[in-house]
């Protein structure tokens, strides 16, 4: 009998820059939900290093020598390569080529409207200095999730526009086409809130040092968790401290298994009598044991990169074969499939 | 004994954007140039279909359809694929991938300021609705030459500018690697003064129907020939009539094979006594016998499409292998050849 009742299985394409070793953000915020969406349905995850070019172009370094980093971050916290296809942008040349024709269908100033971009360009202090392959980045990405004819896509919701840009290309094609050749993307919207920095106050990053990787040593650990932005007006320990705001408290929110004893703590703090000290112990406690086993089969992973490579390799291939079919549909539209 | 006089092989490239059948400006402005630079160089044509896109997406079938016209156009004149490499831009991948490598090194600003673009957006009046894929095409103009390591590339001087955007280019990708990986490319400029439009005002073009092209039929001919601009103050055969601007004698001076007999012809117009009708018949008769065996020949490979796809992706095999070279030499300057 036909289970009639089950759930419909989509394609899902998800990925992240290979610029650093991934952390506690893209754990709550992303690998998470990977790791439980890999075995309802059809996932693919894109080390995208041909998109941590667009910004990099200059320090190539700082993609190649990451790919391998992201793609251990990817087994260490459980995602299985026989369940999930963990594939490299740049091995897929139909992704560069369907870009091509995709950017015949999008205007510039389209791109320039683009809120997701348009703010990046803002935070990246390009000014007019922005590289070509920067603005149309929005391209490429459409690119990457048709090229899948992918059908639901993990975003934040900042990258919305991005989904929009994607259908907008879609539509175009599948009206040229005659058909639908192309799925348009739903956002899949993570109920995850955003994790803060550590310093509580700028945007994650490597070298601002408030993150916490997921290859953190006991010591790195211990160092970000001290040095936690918490109340600055919680000065003694009988004080009533702040929770708002609070990054133990978030951190604590986000990663600490039982939820009724934060609940507890929480009160605790706000009616004065729990130092930081205690919290940031419980919550250093709470990270080690989340990130140690993580770190250790990491650290596994990494030391044979000749695996790494191998599972790497056959997951592009199997996603070179998917993108290609796509790549012929859409050659197809444009008459181009001579021989 | 080894010639130490012969002239050093310079690698060509050239092409066309495949976006109608070639006419007889191109035969003086181009054709007639290759046919003698594929017995001393080693020469690639590039059949531009994705170039061609890149102002045509909205009505693909302009630039499908003319693919085979376009090789037809090449045999018909003597180019031949022994000799000279005939390939279609869309069956290389390398082209698209090294476009993404290279749009990270050129800013959008760059390519605004660069004057054949811009001159090109204000005659095709995109404004501000320039799709991507047209702004940004001097850099996939830097693929193709680059993907071929060209060093010698036949241009009008209007293409100047997209000759030094490609070096910029290269001498990026040659700095990042810290040793000359890719060709720095020079112009071979044409002799041969541009050829007007028959109705001597605008640029030819098809839909103007101001071109004779190589497939014209005798028919055609004729009345392009006698639809001519010639001397507009020129009423009667007795009145002297103007050589210059004369769109006969351009053209009389462009493909008769006798320049004393045109000299003398021009002298006779000049002084007076001398009918456009009789200078137009001697242009007639001169371009129906340059045509006519280029359009037997023409239609004898278009009733072979065939042959000309077996040639065609021929040509494409090889350049294939050529190009893939060049991408894997730029790949290893970013790191991205892990497997």
């Amino acid at each position: 009998m036909k289970q009639t009742t089950s759930q419909q299985k989509e394609i899902i394409l998800t990925g992240d820059r290979a610029t650093g070793p991934l952390h506690l953000g893209h754990y709550v915020g992303s690998l998470k939900q990977r790791i439980q969406l890999q075995h309802i349905h059809e996932q693919t995850i894109l080390v995208a290093d041909m998109q941590g070019l667009t910004d990099n172009a200059h320090t190539p370094k700082k993609v190649s020598e990451n790919i391998l980093n992201v793609v251990a971050d990817y087994l260490a916290v459980g995602i299985d390569p026989l369940k999930t296809t963990i594939c490299l942008q740049s091995k897929l040349p139909a992704l560069a080529e369907l870009s091509m024709f995709y950017s015949n269908l999008v205007t510039i100033s389209r791109l320039e409207r683009n809120p997701t971009v348009k703010s990046e360009i803002q935070s990246k202090a390009f000014n007019r200095s922005v590289p070509a392959g920067f603005l149309t980045y929005p391209i490429s990405q459409a690119a990457d999730i048709t090229a899948f004819n992918a059908t639901l896509i993990p975003v934040g919701d900042d990258q919305l526009p991005m989904l929009e840009q994607t259908n907008e290309i879609v539509r175009k094609i599948n009206s040229l086409a005659g058909k639908p050749i192309l799925n348009e993307c739903r956002a899949l919207l993570s109920n995850a809130p955003r994790l803060p920095s550590t310093d509580g106050k700028n945007k994650m990053s490597k070298t601002m040092g408030n993150t916490i990787n997921l290859g953190a040593s006991e010591k790195d650990i211990r160092t970000a968790v001290k040095s936690m932005y918490t109340d600055p007006n919680h000065l003694r320990v009988e004080d009533p401290g702040q929770v708002e705001g609070n990054v133990v408290f978030t951190y604590l929110d986000a990663f600490h298994p039982d939820t009724n004893y934060i609940t507890e703590l929480k009160k605790q703090y706000q009616q004065g009598g729990l130092g930081d000290g205690t919290t940031k112990k419980i919550l250093e406690d709470c990270l080690q044991t989340l990130i140690s086993p993580i770190r250790e089969r990491r650290s596994i992973y990494l030391d044979d990169k000749a695996q790494l490579i191998d599972i790497l390799k056959r997951g592009s291939a199997i996603a070179d074969q998917k993108t290609q079919q796509v790549l012929f549909d859409v050659k197809e539209v444009f008459g181009l499939n001579l021989f």
